[in-house]
């Protein structure tokens, strides 16, 4: 799906990045080559690269040179990714198809999957604090903190924890909320807050605004993938459809019903609108605002 | 296996920093609750503790604080504690005891123990990155890039992918060496340097002294493990014994056969100590090398 919104120069570097950041360049033997074969496979296969799009808008508002926008959203990409390949694992949501192509345990097997996913996470660490990078070792220190807060077990980890604990579970729209805040939100948050910590122009009025545009995009991104999942078909969506439908996962449109889940999406992208418009530069957080809701929509 | 040469006092510093780490202080819902449990159940299960118990050490070569050398190690032991559960996974190793114990995914479930470790892991980022620990910005970005190096897809993950890999192929002693250099030891030496680099009184050429004797110990250690998968039954050594030798694993023991693999042991144990003799401090690494050894003989 196209889209007017996104912004393709800057998936472009995101990808030349994330090709770099794990290129073979040891001529390692073929049988050290099979992992980062397998971390490459489910890394460079595309996606929406939402993360880094949205660090690179929001590094926008502090002024943040374009090289370290690309390398800490890069880096924000690899945690994502690397969650999806153990999201996809047999034990957790079984899945064989993502993004149009096979999981990465079905394209290897679930060892590998498992090994690709642990070394994947260690190499988002790896990158942030090389010397290499040019940020102050302070702000540095702040992104790896933030990241590791968002991705461990009080953010996305632990919310993945909570959607299998769940699983079959009737929820309030509270409880569902709080798990998503975690799955999803935390990482996305994360993603704007750091791409804000990278530049020199800093305020903390901005960052709190930014605090709350990051839940709301979260929680808005969320909504319009349950949306998606009840309203697509699987050639479209790349992955299997109408899953958490047919498996009687608690969705915001299970909960709400289709209508009052479209409802909210709409009140959240007014809301954080309202917020951006208050902000100078913030253009590009306004068209992947757009985005983010014309998924639901 | 009580052993004159390990450190009860230190050891039982790092079980109380790790029991603070991952301590349940959010007062979250039962829930919430079980992720963090699993993270528990797999980390404070006691062990050996080898990994701090070399950091501690490195670190008085240094003149290091004591507090923080006890929470690098500790983090360093996460990173272990993480790898240990992924490694019983039923696609790796396939193991239902561990440290005389259910292992987290016979205890939990498979998706609680694969979450489980993600979250370990990246706790340990978390923890160094913390403004609260008391080190040099620049100092925790040198730990995080070595520790991160040393578990990644160069080091520790892509040994164990390497040793699934080479599972029922026929090894060269190289191709051994080099498997168990990234398996097991990068992580170890990784735990000596960090150790040497949490105090003021660094010097390169020391450095470039524990670079060796992390070789050297993170061998010996292997040598030593494979010795005792040999020599031990499962009651003793906490864990199915002879997996290795029954699943025609590549071992030193299977390759050099077990007096060859004692004597080989028996070398790098006297190179070790000669370096160790020539540097100031270094008594309790030298205590740690004995420990290391006696487990082989």
């Amino acid at each position: 799906m196209l889209s007017n919104y996104s912004n393709p120069e800057i998936i472009s570097l995101v990808e030349k990045k994330l090709d770099n950041l794990l290129s073979n360049d040891n001529n390692i033997a073929a049988r050290d080559a099979l992992l980062i074969e397998a971390m490459r496979y489910s890394t460079l296969d595309g996606g929406k690269r939402i993360r880094p799009l949205l660090t690179v808008a929001a590094g926008s508002l502090s002024s943040s040179s374009i090289d370290n926008l690309i390398t800490i959203g890069s880096v924000i990409e690899l945690i994502h990714c690397y969650s999806l390949i153990h999201d996809d694992l047999p034990a957790m949501d079984n899945d064989d198809l993502r993004r149009g192509r096979l999981t990465c345990h079905k394209k290897y097997n679930e060892a590998i999957a498992i090994l690709a996913g642990d070394a994947i996470q260690t190499e988002a660490f790896r990158v942030i604090s090389s010397d290499k990078l040019n940020i102050s070792a302070n702000t540095k220190l702040k992104i790896i903190n933030l990241i590791a807060t968002s991705a461990g077990h009080n953010g996305m980890v632990g919310g993945q924890a909570l959607d299998l604990i769940n699983t079959g579970e009737t929820l309030s729209l509270v409880e569902l909320q709080n798990m998503h805040s975690k799955k999803t939100g935390a990482l996305i948050k994360a993603a704007i807050l750091c791409g804000y910590l990278c530049g020199d122009n800093y305020h903390d009025d901005i960052f709190t605004k930014l605090n709350t545009v990051g839940d709301n995009l979260g929680l808005l991104f969320q909504i319009a993938d349950d949306i998606l999942d009840f309203t697509s078909d699987t050639l479209t969506l790349g992955k299997t459809a109408k899953k958490d439908f047919v498996y009687n996962k608690a969705t915001y449109v299970n909960i709400l019903g289709i209508e009052e889940a479209q409802n909210m999406a709409q009140k959240l992208y007014e809301q954080t609108l309202i917020i951006l418009e208050s902000l100078s530069n913030s253009k590009q957080l306004v068209d992947l605002t757009h985005f983010i809701y014309e998924r639901s929509s």
